[in-house]
């Protein structure tokens, strides 16, 4: 912790201060400049006065040191996490989120119907994804629009996980529905709204699966760290970042897809880093430059929307590409990926 | 719903369009124009085709025309909602929310122990104040920060109420603790950061006591007005509007308070208005300021961070006032009431 | 300046740092912590190697401590700035900008007319204005919409203040018009679009008249007080700051009007601030809570657009008051000034 | 132009409003819905009563239908826009930008020497860079910091270009500065803090070469594309639009570079589209992988900053690539360009 004194500060302020530094059992070293005195405190409970330095006489300004995360950060964890996902069915091979490969996750944004889930499933194993997007659970701006199959949805995912094959992630809304929730899915997403409901996220925390956590819509690098940082040290190491676009002023896109979240977070943090573009652009017609240019970027992993029949999607239709379109991009995505030295599987 | 077409759309494209929406039982007008042609729908069911009218072929875009939220819109709802307040105890006068009076509440961030608060709701009574607010359940960005006192907190409350007599507001952050807390607030609080945790808004939409619902960080009037629709569409009509200043890219600042949230949602809205300054600027030489623009600007009510001292708060002492200077603001608001029209009784 | 090292940089590191400031003239304090080494930079010029220290090995962050701005703080010029207007007619009285009185420029958007600069300029006198305001060359989103008058406007508003007798704000857009407009103008004003046009403000930093700077749209107010101090460093110290609104995600106002500039901009400079509530909202019916609101605030002045009938006016209609309403609200201005300590003479 | 009723807008003021709009000779459609009435106005006049319409009893709001740019739009022009720059040199090979071809345009932040010219740009030449950017005017938040060489540094890269070979990109600040820099210059490029400085764009609009305009860090890709139209309007059509990131909320970055506005743009628009990774991210480790992900995203080419000792950079060292780093990134660029089908010549 730095504190800088005001331009003018006195000798008996800084006294003041360092005498109270003293008694909290922290060391203080005084650098008087020319302009303005800084004094650098050390020791870790320096973050616990932060608020009573701040209001001190004399002081102008409190400045951290230390990163606010730890377990999630590159600093205290330099090997690179990489989450195992078991393999759907006997006889078939498991999934690894964070090696060299890059995993395409896929699936309607919501679970309309048995029908559905099943075919599309077979479609999408068909066409090279690995994991099985949908959601059961909805977050919707408006109570009057359709909340979600629920359960009922639910038990699609794992009837198609058990039929078709495809590990499932799923997301979660309610601390009291995620036991059952961690049955049914092979991760479990915690949306961006949820971003900082922090007993969500303690609860997802003391869960036995792994959580994919998304950027919420106006939150920093360092927030979505933060709440991460809630699953670990609620017990639960294995948490994947995922970027989905932040809001700004631009009209033509839903969200901006920030794409240097990618290094940068591969960077400061050791853990899994996917990108969703369907929610990032908001219209088919851009998700496919997006994919790549995730890809280019250094993802770990992409989740993409995929409807049998956008149009009639009773949610996100105007962002879902057609099963043709989407194996179609499998293809491009698989030439990008070797270009930055990576691969599809 | 009004249609947009491209420019250079068939007529054929038009005729496609026309045809599909007579299907689902609306009305389609079509206005021809000197570059393209627009197309009005008719009937309330429009919106659950938005997705597949904007993915039809020679579609440019699709504008909603109807107002999303209609319970709490002023549309549907011309008279003011006044909240009453019961007296806290035998023989104490009662409180109005929305109506001439401007209601102050004032109380710490967090409730800290049993003495603060009783001793702090003393003076604050004294002062003038009208209700006490402090939080038991503190949602905080990092999971190594102090999480509140619990029911422990919600318990020296209900006392202060029995004891001083002020009424208390407290927030909820998890749909589980719903029901527990609306036994000991007299108007629960949702957070800004579970403004869209939908599953807590139901649950207090179905708990009998008034709910504050505060403004998300980074969240447009809209939707705050569509979470207010979440309560009250679950059978409670006692929603109050806050807003506590939102994200922007100002520093100086913690947060940039809109005031003119506060002339705008009572044009759109009949819920009373309160105005949190102590969040909106993060500083309490700047709450002074702040406290008598939002009342000139029309607010209902305050709630504003006081502290017996602020520089051992646990949280939020920068911004927290000294009961002393709270007692000189209540003055100083006293008159830009009157200069408005009201008071702070 | 602070250099923060990273954790585990080595002693080494620290050493060639060191000596590295020392041979640039500066001294280094080296406060090793716990976790990670700080190291405090004594002399002015050490802002001058901040790229250098960044990247140099071991290096986490650079931290500068003094402030950027020097003549327009109130650090360096404890003082306020009173800015006087000479009376526009022989025997009127001057006016003062930034001591106990409200100031109030009113007028059109842009000048559309030599008969309705006349005309509105002899009510607004007789209703309480202190200024006229009124565009000549207006900055426009669109190359296809009405660019202002040019000089012609410029004559009109001369005329105005020789005939009627308010003196006269009107914006300048390019270098090359800076001497002109200072020969019409009693306050030149630069654009929220020309906040960081810097050459611009060099210009008006020659010429003689006090400047009205204009908080640009997503500027924060480090940043309009560094463009002040382009304009006071060039030679002019009479600068006024202006909030107009920010872009912010709100859709129901055309900006979000920041009234806690207000209080911050007069506690980090001596400068005089103004409140443009128009612009700020979009919207008449909100322009008169919000002027109120910042009078409350401690603004030393408003600039509101004023048109004889604004369904009619060529730009700002929608924002605009007409003289009735503007009447009215000079009534009620005159009250919350009251209230706070002011008046509107 | 479409014009939405209140609920509760009488026959009355319906037909008011019809009436007038015959006036001003537009057609007026009247769609009369369940919950409320819809205008439709056809004429390419309606747009300049917007606001009277706004103004008038009954009107809720007015939505325009037709895009405000023309002339930059795909609409109004579909065949994409190749800009030709000639060779630097009797015998070089031209240069084409928005064909199949990425280019490459690379140097430092400022010119700050004659050496520094001229042997950057014979390694950058020889590494296979396309143009050299270098800038001679440099827009600095602080009227303290080095506002570049002038006309010495753009006679700099004059000799650069005659003696090395590369065309030569630099920025113009002031309108009064167009005609000579464009004597300097092969592209002349308008900063992001000037895009909505108008005079400059109608001067750009009037020189003969071509022009690169930055969007602005809190603007729209539409207000982008307008000012495009404010230089096309003008005269000149040979625009190129570049992304370099926009001010959001994060912090790791200097700015967020918004890859979406390239499919965006290319839709929208017949212009190319050149991406700046360095300025977009701000820190030189972030620029590769950006770099990769706007080719992936499909940038007709990148603007880069390279500088031979970042360290000692007069302005923007942080994001700088060293000589070094800039030959192993232009290797990775073009696997990328080859997987999304482009090339690097």
């Amino acid at each position: 912790m730095i504190v800088v004194m005001k331009k003018g500060a006195t000798e008996a302020e800084v006294e003041a201060l360092t005498a109270a530094v003293a008694e909290w059992g922290l060391k203080a070293h005084v650098s008087p400049g020319t302009e303005v005195t800084v004094i650098g405190l050390i020791g870790d409970a320096a973050r616990d006065h932060e608020a009573t330095l701040a209001l001190m006489p004399g002081v102008d300004k409190v400045l951290p040191v230390l990163k606010p995360y730890k377990r999630v950060s590159t600093e205290f964890h330099p090997e690179k996490t990489v989450i195992k996902i078991p393999p759907a069915r006997h006889g078939d091979r498991g999934l690894s989120i964070g090696g060299t490969g890059v995993v395409v996750m896929a699936g309607p944004c919501a679970v309309e119907s048995r029908e559905m889930i099943l075919s599309l499933g077979a479609f999408l194993k068909g066409a090279g994804a690995h994991m099985m997007r949908g959601g059961a659970f909805k977050p919707r701006t408006s109570p009057y629009a359709f909340q979600g199959l629920g359960v009922e949805g639910l038990r699609y995912l794992a009837e198609e996980r058990a039929v078709v094959g495809l590990p499932v992630i799923t997301e979660v809304m309610d601390p009291r529905d995620v036991e059952m929730v961690g049955e049914f899915a092979d991760i479990i997403q915690v949306g961006a709204r949820n971003m900082q409901n922090f007993n969500l996220l303690k609860a997802v925390g003391r869960c036995g699966k792994p959580v994919m956590l998304k950027r919420g819509l106006a939150n920093t690098l360092e927030e979505l760290l933060m709440s991460a940082e809630y699953v670990v040290s609620a017990g639960n190491p294995e948490v994947i970042l995922c970027e989905r676009g932040i809001r700004t002023f631009e009209k033509f896109t839903r969200n901006t897809l920030d794409l240097s979240a990618v290094p940068v977070l591969k960077r400061e943090s050791h853990l899994p880093v996917v990108v969703d573009p369907s929610h990032g652009v908001g219209q088919w017609d851009l998700v496919a430059p997006m994919a790549k240019a995730a890809v280019a970027a250094g993802a770990d992993g992409l989740i993409i929307e995929v409807h049998p029949d956008p149009a009639q999607a009773v949610s996100d239709g105007a962002q879902s590409l057609t099963p043709k379109r989407f194996k179609e991009l499998l293809g491009a995505l698989e030439l990008v990926a070797r270009a930055v030295g990576r691969n599809l599987h």
